[in-house]
């Protein structure tokens, strides 16, 4: 019963069967190898972008920080919701490795932001000339910190906003595949066609050891991005272990298929506690990340039967609340065990 | 012949066991897995230094930078060599995770910085009060990038000579095996005995699939190291796979029978480089990266053959240059032929 | 009717002939003239502070990053109001000088931070352990952004609350003089024995060319600050011309005389709006800082009298609103006609 | 006898009245100031740029930073003279302000960087593709370090050769005024038209309180630097001061006027230790800044006399060495006094 983090989880066999493929003999190393080529070409085709760049680092707040850097100046605003990830936790990897950009912060409800909220905040910085910082760039979050989705229509009209202000826009996709699958959207609709500029494309939570990908959808930047990973430390001298691992991810739809996995149990255990009497979804839960609160002595009667989950601040009433998340490899047996110890 | 890089080559296979058994089931992420602490038992006692503080990255640009953004102040001057791995091979990581801090570069035969030297460059820097910036650490390189090795007396005599500055000291140790192996020295004595406060531990090029240790021996930083690495983006949520290569590497003296394997190599390479008329060792050559130069013709012959290495600047008098790495897996074979094609 | 600003407003001539009697003759640079050891004198006696550090700049907004780059690492939070000069009008100097901290804008009626909100934002930041930024320090303004201040009692409540997570106190003192005549109490009580631990202490605002202090109530932070002034192209060269206006400042009781002006007329201005049927005070008015609204209209009768200020996004039903600012050589007569202007 | 430094010296009446007529009445702050556009004017038509664009700071390191900052990327090298005051003088202003650029030194006699030693530097930084740091930008210095001057063929070779990299060029120019004396070359011919893109245009050490200006002859950065000076806390409220000091020292040519006392009092106090037996000059000397050395005895015999000026390292073989700068106020007799203590 581990719903601690879909970072808990390992991969799956043909990730580790890649890597000890890709271990023969010497490779040219910083990038240079030959599954790389591969790999960008496979991202380029999913995506239907035959310009993007690709670039491999090892964790989520590398791709982000990157990511950030590329679009915005020191003297930038990023956008992004309240409770994003790059707001809260990545101990501002954002700050620095803009050089001090200020992430303005949004409000909104089960961790989206709305079309109004972004155009309050759009109004309210910026607008001092040269005494406050200066409009930087939009950064989303799909799935988001609540467990959310963003449909490709809702990322379409905020990128909207932002693009009217001439800004670039960046999603966090550390749990992307998990939205595409609680979308039914393609990859291309829910990023370039969206007006996403440069994505975060995870690995790690969805069965890799530690790869996500920065996607440029326009290249123009890649240079930049490129001297800046290895700047930030990010470029692996052995990649071939990177491109290996995102190889194997994307080959015949495994990432579909770990997400889906993931998504199903995500679903049944967010039904049975919403089946419960005492017990209620905190967020609309659509991807695999369950916010949920129940009367007092959940806690209590789940961790004797050993779940692992993090409880979070009760509610005012005294309701405890707690997160939980599913990966690839949890079974309905650990969510059935689940639900009967919250029932119990 | 692939004498590129030691960073070229792959794992063994006691490596890759190590990853197969550290992916099953679930573990705690960021570093709370069980294996980590075993890693930092095992550093502590191989280094006979048990408050030391283990912290994994997975480059050797990510482990420098940290180390000396932990030492030094951003306007503070780090004493290096002139061709120390961190001025002249990491895009100014150093200076980007110092904020700024500025690469006092010490000129020195065969990639050694003497006594000297170092006194000199201590008068000069940090010497007019506020105006220049201040004296922040000292950085050693070990192997050197020339491939020569300090002895543990050389360290201690530089390392006397920052401290009396009050200046902590820093060891570049990517190929820190190599250097045990070439001075028959502990890992005590090159390092902490030495006057060495954080060692830049390196398994990346002696065999790992990406993984180096920054070890704090004085543990007061550890945490400052903690929150660096994290807003650096280099805190792994799949931790175990760092931590697993890093258990086998050091189980069993794997890391220093690799590095024997590499040095044997190296030195039949440099000993049949030296015996040939026309061609000459640039350097002397003391564990597994050998430097020399010969007779224009010899890059012609050698890349005939499919032999892969660098080729450096020509010397003015119009020899050719060069630089070889042999790793763990280079074998008797490769470095012969290398030789017949050089000589013939 | 100049009210755009305090800072539109020139010096009074004990400031010019201090000016004049400073260019005399040769003098020491960068610090090292006479005048600046009898200012920090005049400092240590003025906030009964015998071992205070004075550091003279130019501009409020360096005044202010300096000393939060003293208190706070880059991976730490500056709790502050939401309107804070340093998170509205700074162009983010403070991410800049502290190499990237995060600012926590904390919301409070009329510029004012309560202690419910400061420990809602304490218990919300830097309990996330390695993941999220730390607590770094709290900065409170005084006088607020709105035009009110806070009382010695009020900012012990705020510091004491700081204090017991271990933060560092910051006080934006660009308009300190008039919080002390508003208060009426003395510089100590509203500094260090309130817990405030570093003071940017105001000159330019009220009746100085461009001089601000870094007050260190605690020196040891002293040298660093130093060198973060020398870093930031704040230590002049020809320092004598900082001094000598700090030293007229403070002689003879003339910077408590200019703001006692700057307030009367600020508090004739408010009572004069207050007394309006169609306008009404936005914020209390306690200083020299007045923020008004008003029916449409009042805008176009002001600006065809003549009168400067700013003109403030509208309120949602329509109503104008604005910023007066009155200084040390606004006249009764500018006060008098701004209000027959906005009331015909 | 004051020879420390020219920023030991006053400011001439024709500054001092200027700021007391600046200080009239209500002015527009942050560079709004009518006199600012009149500085604006000034500068295009002394230089024959009506396109330049000019910013107004206080300090010789914030111009010279901020310059950086707008030509250099982070990962950036800026090739300088290995003794220019943007390498030694300003405690890592520019590594702060260009968020860690490098600082690569170039070595050259007389504080002068040769065509040779520039092309070198450039064939070895920038050359590793992604592993080293890019080449940035050339950063000159006339009146150099050293007391010498470049001609104007001299800066249009230098900076040729960096421009056929791609670089831009920057001119510290804190005795620019000096230069212009000395080499009879107009603004034009010494900046622009020799391939300076930016400059940093002194005025402090030649007879202002504190104003440097920083010229953009290519005004498509002059938004950026707007922003950076902000950032940087450098943007004046009561910016008028800055203005009027500058405006006064472009009037009727009296910063030439300055400039040429300064240096003929610098010319004599050359030749007259050039004629001495035991003295000899250190460099040659072309501008208002002497260096000289001479037999062990002078530095008593002149601090006794009450001279002061800055006491270098002593010469290998004990001869003692020294630095004396004449400002726009020294006098004859401050010169003939010197000579006098030095040869008795």
């Amino acid at each position: 019963m581990f719903f601690a983090s879909d970072n808990t989880s390992g991969a799956p066999p043909e990730v580790m069967q890649a890597l000890l493929r890709a271990n023969e003999g010497f490779a040219r190393s910083y990038g240079g190898d030959d599954i790389m080529a591969r790999v960008t070409t496979q991202v380029r085709t999913l995506f239907d972008a035959p310009d993007a760049q690709v670039h491999l680092v090892a964790t989520g707040t590398a791709a982000n920080a990157l990511a950030l850097a590329a679009l915005t100046d020191p003297w930038g605003a990023v956008f992004c919701h309240r409770h994003a990830h790059i707001a809260e936790d990545e101990c501002g990897a954002p700050e620095f490795y803009t050089n001090g950009a200020k992430l303005v912060l949004i409000d909104g409800a089960h961790g989206r932001i709305t079309p109004a909220a972004l155009t309050e905040a759009l109004a309210t910085t910026g607008a001092s000339g040269v005494h406050g910082v200066q409009r930087g760039c939009l950064s989303l979050t799909n799935v988001t910190e609540a467990g959310t989705v963003y449909t490709p229509a809702e990322i379409a009209a905020l990128t909207g906003i932002a693009k009217s202000h001439g800004l670039p826009c960046h999603l966090d996709g550390a749990r992307f595949a998990n939205a595409l699958v609680a979308t039914g959207a393609t990859p291309a609709e829910l990023t370039w066609r969206a007006g996403i500029d440069v994505l975060s494309f995870g690995g790690t939570k969805n069965g890799l050891l530690g790869v996500e990908a920065v996607v440029l959808f326009d290249p123009a930047k890649s240079w930049e991005l490129e001297l800046r990973r290895k700047r930030g430390g990010h470029l692996f001298s052995k990649h071939r272990y990177l491109s290996a691992q995102m190889e194997a991810y994307l080959q015949d739809g495994l990432w579909m298929r770990l997400a889906a996995l993931a998504n199903a149990m995500g679903q049944r255990l967010a039904q049975g506690i919403a089946g419960l009497n005492h017990a209620a979804l905190t967020h609309p839960s659509q991807a695999n990340m369950i916010f949920a609160n129940w009367e007092p002595g959940g806690h209590a009667r789940l961790q004797a039967a050993g779940a692992v989950y993090y409880d979070l601040r009760p509610l005012p009433d005294g309701r405890e609340t707690a997160r939980m998340v599913a990966s690839w490899n949890t079974t309905e047996d650990h969510v059935d065990r689940f639900l009967a110890a919250l029932k119990s």
